[in-house]
């Protein structure tokens, strides 16, 4: 399948960053006119060199091209870093004649080593002779790290009878954790909206899906999601609430929970991916901070590892999320296999339950009794291969 | 080696909670004159129904008696919960002659399953008889659940030329995380001190130590941390600040320090002991908040497992620490080996680091350069022993 949204080109190699030389490290990509640009970005206080330079540039609220590594994350790397950064995009913007000021930067990898900058440069110019209209799916694996996967999603949709499109990059799956989840995330696409509706949407849905997704608890240095909506389908601007904008409102939402979601399948060494979803909270922002402090329990990703139904991990978790509620009104049930009712175990088959919890996909809902507002955390299971692929990623 | 404080005798005995009949799993202890007592409990909002009951008890300020039991930790278990912490707390009071109110109940183990109160009962009722001056070894073993040694620590001082004793147990491993880890501590002395002092220290001691420890970041629904001081060493009270409360002050802070870095030793799976000090911050609260989010991230935990001299890890954490500081002033060291200088990497043997992250118990220095304050915080790396331990822990 190729994948293509109006006007953007890409290509992507392995410029040597990384040492696997079938790995790409590098990828460009580029919006035939400048685009409407809205981003998210961690919340970390140590912010990546690549990190500041993107929230300055996005502020004006045009991008034209995103340059991305992976292998080496430019972070806590001191004034040099910025200065990798700074060559980075002049490099980009130079070859893409692009303004400087319009471009994103991205690296992603290990923090507090040098960036091989020569290398980076050298591969910018490559990479500009060979932008493609079907080039996003090499990029989307140029910026895999621990990954296992690409991870991609688009969408078709028509808004005011013309056909638009938006494409999704992203990459994460160690050091994924909300505000934001540690990731990359790159959105594409044409349809014409004023800066302020997407600001609204993207911000408002970032709240939904990446930010309500954990792997490990740890916020990196690096997170960026952006997205870029260059105008190329033609359709008539999208500039307040209406039937439009609630059409790509709701694909965009598909597209990034689609993306999400599989962040948390890709979750380093996990084996399943867990849904915990809290109905009937006193507002959606405690459902979803109650559900985030289950989905964030070491020892219920554990738990459902083994496929061991230990409920009592669970309340735990929703005593420890500091939301209102009541301890005799909780009901837990996984998947609609009911296990807890007003607070206290029922009788329930504890090899079905077993059963359920082995299944690759679980669903575990909690429902508080207390109100009347509902949200789902996204998580994977916590096994042996976390710290496997981490006690020695930089060795 | 016998542990004795004057007034406290204690027994235990396996009662039948736990599965395997060669482990102990209630323990009875005892005053021969009702205790000033201090504690402090679990934050989580679901308490066990022993932590509820012990909690009232407590504010009286006399205790008599202390019975627990591992196996179960009567959590999650409603009324009926309630019910069994209060028939324990009635039956040992009864045989030991106390009053009712002047008894502490703890339970540990699996959470939500109900209690087997009918052993439970007969098992008091059997200890009772067998009190002795020498029985706290074993009380030390029967609160055992996931431990794999007893903690206990021992300290003799004199205070107003009487030969005083401190005497602590605890247990925890796993669900250990601040406010407050997850464990219960029993601490016994004979010091005369007056309520209100005991409570001074015990609290301010309890930030510095149990409080400062984290093994999985869980917190548990049956923390109980109590110090009972029955004033039979015959001491003139300690009832203000001056040369005796100091004495008995640092005794104390050295049992409940060293209890505090054994449970951290023996956490799930951990094969090492991490001090994490953060030097020079703006206040203490915020050292020790830094030096905790660092001591949490389990991106953290991994590297120092595979002796990965990962820093960036740790300069990410702090970040995440939301304590104030400047990138470009901190520094980094393994023990006496500096890896960051003002924030960036110095070189540094990747082989002589590695080699110190590899002993068995690892000291990480980050310097803020930013205040004057300086804590520790206490944890132990993360492992696949971990994941073994509490993937099937019910089951």
């Amino acid at each position: 399948m190729i994948f293509k949204v109006k006007g953007y080109r890409s290509a992507a190699l392995h410029c040597g960053v990384k040492r696997n030389p079938l790995k790409k490290d590098l990828a460009l990509i580029y919006s035939e006119i400048p685009a409407i640009a809205s981003g998210v970005f961690t919340k970390n206080n140590v912010k990546a060199a690549p990190v500041l330079l993107s929230m300055k540039n996005i502020k004006k609220g045009l991008i034209n091209a995103i340059v991305v590594n992976s292998g080496n994350a430019n972070a806590c790397t001191g004034k040099q870093g910025m200065k990798d950064a700074l060559s980075m995009a002049e490099k980009a913007a130079f070859m893409t004649a692009s303004n400087k000021n319009e471009v994103i930067v991205c690296s992603t990898g290990v923090i507090g080593i040098k960036m091989p900058i020569d290398k980076i440069l050298d591969g910018i110019e490559t990479l500009s002779y060979f932008l493609r209209e079907d080039g996003l799916f090499g990029a989307a694996e140029a910026i895999m790290t621990t990954d296992t996967a690409k991870k991609i999603a688009c969408l078709n949709f028509k808004t005011g009878g013309k056909d638009c499109s938006i494409f999704g990059m992203t990459k994460g799956s160690g050091m994924i954790h909300p505000n934001m989840a540690t990731m990359l995330c790159f959105i594409l696409t044409d349809v014409s909206i004023s800066k302020k509706m997407l600001d609204r949407a993207f911000k408002e849905l970032n709240e939904l899906t990446f930010n309500s997704i954990t792997v490990d608890g740890d916020t990196s240095t690096n997170d960026t999601a952006v997205i870029l909506a260059n105008g190329m389908a033609g359709n008539k601007p999208i500039t307040a609430y209406g039937k439009d904008y609630k059409i790509f409102y709701n694909t965009l939402e598909k597209v990034m929970l689609s993306l999400a979601k599989k962040i948390v399948k890709d979750g380093e060494g996990a084996t399943k991916f867990i849904e915990v979803r809290v109905l009937n909270a006193k507002t959606q922002k405690e459902a979803l901070k109650c559900a985030k402090s289950i989905a964030g329990s070491s020892l219920f990703k554990t738990a459902i590892y083994g496929g061991d139904p230990n409920w009592g991990r669970i309340l735990s978790a929703v005593g420890n999320s500091g939301v209102t509620f009541k301890e005799e009104k909780v009901d837990i049930s996984f998947d609609k296999m009911p296990i807890v009712k007003k607070g206290v175990e029922i009788k329930f088959n504890e090899k079905k339950a077993h059963n359920i919890l082995m299944q690759k996909e679980v669903l575990v809902i909690v429902n508080l009794n207390y109100g009347k507002e509902s949200a789902s955390a996204y998580t994977c299971d916590l096994t042996e291969g976390y710290i496997k692929i981490n006690a020695h990623y930089r060795t």
